[in-house]
């Protein structure tokens, strides 16, 4: 139990794109890598906050309130409620925290399955 | 609302150390930079568990079970009830996730009053 998690490490182990794998859990959250590449759907989380710190590339969060643009060491958190998604012109690898169980699709029919690694 | 939050930047505009800065939150976390140096004290949280990433630097997070080494772009979570200190033999910059309110030495005596950046 005493073994740190290397994040490039994790992200290394699998090239999907839009497939978070979770790494560790903090409480009740999941902590996820993610490779995104392209646009995802926008949706919203009505229960809870989302959090994209990106590791490695560039992304753009688009929200209804407008957009910010991340590289590595940027976070952003998106206020619960607010629809958004996540989109990346090149490959880029996001850390993102959400409550175990959040449908990254924010609809649980068309939400990736949970994968830890 | 749409700018994302730059943590060399925000790690930039301060210079003591084993005092955490909140540079957002997420649902009832803060998330927090810090620059650790030295050994901080024996502590334990009862109530959450205690999330670190490395960010630049190296560390040691010593546990009652044993130590993990951490560099940048490693996590590392310690389990709540789990006694532990962070241990940096040079600056290191670290990524923080707790329950806002957690006192950072496990006391609310000894802690760190929450700062805001």
């Amino acid at each position: 139990m005493n073994v740190a998690i290397n994040l490039a490490q994790k992200l290394a182990t699998f090239s999907d794109h839009f497939a978070p794998r979770t790494v560790a859990t903090l409480n009740d959250l999941d902590i996820m890598v993610v490779k995104i590449k392209g646009e995802f759907q926008w949706h919203s989380h009505g229960d809870t906050d989302d959090f994209f710190l990106v590791l490695h590339g560039r992304m753009r969060v688009e929200t209804e309130h407008g957009h910010a643009e991340l590289g590595p060491g940027d976070l952003f958190v998106v206020p619960r409620g607010v629809r958004h998604r996540p989109v990346a012109d090149d490959e880029c690898h996001v850390l993102l925290i959400e409550p175990t169980g959040t449908p990254n699709s924010g609809d649980a029919t068309t939400a990736a399955p949970r994968q830890e690694i």
